[in-house]
């Protein structure tokens, strides 16, 4: 069979995938490769990659909750949540979501990714206009391009640009779709302002609180309980399970009837498997240490501001943390990969993210605080941030 | 603030989601509600409703390795892939899968969902044909709508009109996708047809082998290896491990430079979190028993193939397996939602699919066998079965 190389080639089967070998070409002379690291159990790495702003991750209580419902319940669920994939875990999990949070229900999906999947398309459709920020995460994006429905984008936390996109739309319904939180930078979206305009131009407003429950607002119950909107009737909240809870999972939050609607048609509820009971009890056991221990959300906040307030002062571009995320500007894709290689080897674990990760082509590192960093942690980070940014040029050519 | 009823209004934020009351009774008078029934861990039941196909989500060997590696690892993988959530444990399901599949690398996904979206978005694009089987899944049908490709839906299992979407097609490259078992009703693609079209006509098959792992082909390395296409350069797998594997998440199989490819630019890889710790180390023991008992595939058709025989004995309309997955058609939604209860309430749970879960908009029920049903198990399900499907008019009836 004839082998041939170009992104031509019809040759034969060995010639069908050859247009990936010119695409990664493509990538690895833009420098934006990547690979797979995979991590060991014991690392003594300083971890400021992670999203797991409250240590949960690891704390005994809620592996050990992990641990108990696998023996009990089964490694996984064992079907879709409307055949066999719900448990009374599950349901459990709903209930105690949606009480910490102020919500009417909740509901679990098997990831964030999943919550807003289903969440965007259940809730729009041909006759919807969707408003949403430019710096939505991939997710929502992608619940957009499944919505059917017309999406316009405006500026980032542009209230009067989504109020004037409500107000043209040619569509009856609409939803405005934002971040609470922003992953990259780790700003936050003037939720309140976005309820008024979407009030006054009968908008629904849905909001990815993914790093923003367990961390922002009255012990942690999230960027939407905190503007006061947990309750309203055209409100609806996704969050992740992942990431301040430490386990797995996403779920949608909101008024009961929009959870009962998305039962009966979000694509990714129905013809997914439900999450594992590990997971599940995973989230349940951070849910009660989040009310036992009300403090941690802030201490996660203080350890983000120290960090972004001593960088700053080492001359480098950070942003201004509202949230467990700061980000470090860096001059090109090249400088935040070689950047982040060097505080690895240096023991601190940082993140790096390039396009296409990031809303606005600039490459940066993106630093995640814990509750449960000391203070001779974050020295060490800033003394090694600082030191390998230094001979990666992010000081003296900032964008 | 003003109440109004119709999908019109526009009165207030409490009138926003109203037309969600509309489509929630229109669905209740066509017999289309669904509602969650959360299940105890103690339940009695016969399960012939879950994919638990090789009875190993509760098997000791499994679940403890579950709960060891939440506990030494984590209850979650604490990022994405990309960033924290890649475990040397990933990376040891990944060669394993790679390994007992016959092909040269593995990704793994948080879901059989996302690996699908992920696999069909990343493999096509705006210069691609993708020709899909009309019965796909649902994953397959959203990674479709999302991949920007031309999309053709050709017949089911229907080789030549796969052919002349392929040689008629106006895009040069071309992705032809299918389910390998059929959810709904467990039949097999045809599989090394498709292949052999495909390379006709220079296109790459996506085979979505969720039901086919741990049950079709030699010792449960699912239908793409019993194709004889797991080394084909121009095949690639998707499987979940939530079914056959008893945890939770999804794998691509394929070359290794698709592999590498979908490391770089799948969405639902990079911007989802990695699997849990514990989930991995699920499938990992799965895995090994696979190996360690190759004869419980065999056990798991034979049970199918002898609830079908029995069942089409007793005037039922039953589907022929050829995985673990038997099909019996009922006369309507109604008729369907009303046999299945009627087998709950005698302790036989079974699935009830309808529209829009069923390609072909008929009701049936779904019932799945497991390689550890005995032939108690087996007598007692097509006795509960048989008389309550009589009550049901599905004898009677059938479409």
């Amino acid at each position: 069979m004839s082998v041939s190389t170009g992104p031509e080639a019809t040759g034969g089967p060995e010639s069908v995938f050859d247009w990936i070998d010119t695409r990664a070409e493509a990538r690895a002379k833009a420098g934006l490769s990547r690979r797979v690291r995979p991590r060991p159990a014991d690392s003594t790495d300083l971890d400021l990659a992670s999203n797991d702003y409250l240590g949960l991750a690891r704390d005994k209580r809620v592996t050990g909750a992990a641990a108990a419902a696998a023996l009990r319940w089964g490694a996984g669920s064992t079907g879709s949540r409307l055949v066999t994939g719900s448990t009374e875990l599950h349901t459990e999990l709903e209930y105690e979501l949606a009480n910490f949070c102020g919500t009417q229900s909740a509901l679990v999906f098997s990831s964030g990714y999943a919550a807003n999947l289903g969440a965007l398309t259940a809730l729009s459709g041909p006759g919807t206009a969707i408003v949403a920020d430019q710096h939505i995460h991939a997710s929502l994006i992608d619940g957009t391009r499944l919505s059917k429905a017309d999406v316009v984008v405006a500026g980032h936390c542009d209230v009067p640009q989504v109020a004037h996109a409500l107000a043209t739309r040619g569509k009856r319904r609409a939803l405005v779709v934002t971040d609470s939180v922003f992953s990259v930078d780790g700003d936050l979206a003037p939720l309140a302002e976005l309820a008024v305009a979407c009030r006054e131009h009968g908008s629904a407003l849905v909001v990815d609180d993914a790093h923003g429950l367990g961390v922002v607002g009255e012990g942690g119950r999230g960027s939407v309980h905190a503007a006061g909107l947990a309750k309203a009737p055209d409100v609806v909240t996704t969050v992740t399970l992942s990431k301040s809870l430490g386990a797995q999972g996403g779920a949608v939050l909101g008024p009961s009837r929009v959870i009962k609607h998305l039962v009966d048609t979000a694509r990714t509820f129905i013809f997914d498997t439900g999450l594992a009971p590990g997971s599940v009890a995973a989230s349940l056991a951070a849910l009660k240490i989040l009310r036992e221990e009300p403090d941690r959300p802030t201490r996660a906040l203080d350890v983000a501001q120290d960090l972004a307030f001593r960088l700053r002062e080492k001359g480098f571009k950070v942003s201004s943390p509202t949230a467990a995320v700061v980000s470090v500007q860096a001059p090109s894709p090249e400088a935040a990969f070689g950047w982040a290689e060097a505080c690895r080897a240096q023991g601190v674990a940082v993140g790096c993210f390039r396009p296409p990760s990031v809303p606005d082509q600039i490459s940066r590192l993106r630093l995640t605080a814990r509750a449960d960093l000391t203070e001779a942690d974050v020295e060490r980070a800033v003394r090694v941030i600082s030191e390998t940014g230094a001979s990666a040029g992010a000081v003296s050519r900032p964008r």
